[in-house]
């Protein structure tokens, strides 16, 4: 199972079974966060979850492993894939250009799970953004990204060929990836997803490929000044 | 008031006045730690760390403002201080400049402290890693690295002239200065700090300067085969 199979919507020729499979994870989403932007994340039981999407609590583990999972849409092979593709991609590449393409796919995933979800994005920033004024629903996010951030660590340090004990660069490099994913999809969310996460995901990690120069082309006001087209 | 002053031991050349100073607040965070060590977060007041530190609530007051400050040994003037910094370091520089030197001269006082608070490096890390395994602290230290992180969007976006909430650049700037902050300070803990935080803070800067090759100067093995001095 890859990322995007896990977390895309399912194409038109989807199976019947995967179809009936992407409505359920969709109705399980769309019922966690309902309920969680409604009572706050500790008053909202996986049971109260899978009875608002229709299911049982059992099905309900089928899909995602904690209703942490469900409101931050991690499926149980998505770090494990992640993993897979920090490995594989841009093979001979600098680690970097490996982050950039992975995490700008999972920027487009993101994405299109919040079209899939509510249709409107602007609903679903709002409800994101309810979500995110809960102090408990906040550290348990603070857990999942710390969780991504150790995997994405072992990874890097496996494509460095490294040890992560001995050697600060991969939990730099995984911090540094962490920090572009905070930091894009706040603004994404903020600004009322103007520039796509997936471009806002490329552009950071071209800053950082240039060395994150006081005018990058990710800015604004620069692209006014000295517009250029990022080429690959 | 600046960083500096407001955090290193008084040299010998400090007024008696200075010295009582630092020698209460030192006293406070000892204090701090211990208990927290000890109890967990939750189970220490205000009036416990006063208390084990021989002065009043009032008094433990004028030195921080909170239970969180005097643990992480955040100054009322500190954020205020490194903000001022951030603007003026560099001139004409790349905001990076400014960052590598204020960050790493931050590192410096860290070290200072630990040396300061405990003689002991390694106690002072073992005391900081049982601080860190209690959740409630782990969640008002992320609240503290996202008020850092805030303070430094706003101190880059002014160095930058330009507007944080249209321009996604100085929050990805301070989100990935924290990360070298976070990925440095655990590095060096839980490597018993055999190398120092300020080198490897300039080091993790330089290598963002260089725009995160794969062997950048502060990995041991890059160094070991391509031993190299980095200069000014």
């Amino acid at each position: 199972m890859t990322v995007t199979s896990a977390s895309l919507p399912a194409g038109p020729h989807a199976s019947l079974r995967e179809r009936k499979k992407q409505a359920t994870r969709r109705a399980l989403r769309r019922a966690a966060l309902d309920l969680v932007a409604e009572r706050g994340f500790s008053q909202v039981t996986v049971e109260d979850i899978a009875a608002a999407a229709d299911v049982s609590p059992r099905t309900f583990f089928n899909y995602f492993p904690s209703k942490e999972a469900v409101l931050f849409g991690t499926d149980p092979d998505r770090v494990a894939a992640l993993r897979a593709r920090v490995l594989g991609e841009a093979p001979g590449q600098p680690a970097l250009d490996a982050l950039r393409v992975v995490l700008a796919t999972e920027a487009r995933t993101v994405t299109q799970e919040a079209a899939e979800l509510d249709g409107d994005p602007a609903g679903w920033l709002r409800r994101m953004k309810a979500v995110r004024a809960d102090p408990q629903l906040r550290a348990a996010h603070a857990v999942h990204m710390a969780l991504l951030e150790c995997a994405l660590t072992e990874a890097l340090a496996e494509r460095l060929g490294t040890d992560p004990e001995r050697d600060p660069y991969p939990a730099l490099l995984a911090g540094v990836a962490t920090a572009v994913i905070r930091a894009t999809t706040i603004f994404w969310a903020t600004s009322g997803g103007v520039v796509p996460l997936e471009q806002l995901t490329d552009q950071a990690f071209r800053a950082l490929a240039a060395g994150l120069p006081d005018n990058p082309a990710m800015r604004p006001a620069s692209q006014a000044v000295t517009p250029r087209k990022d080429g690959n």
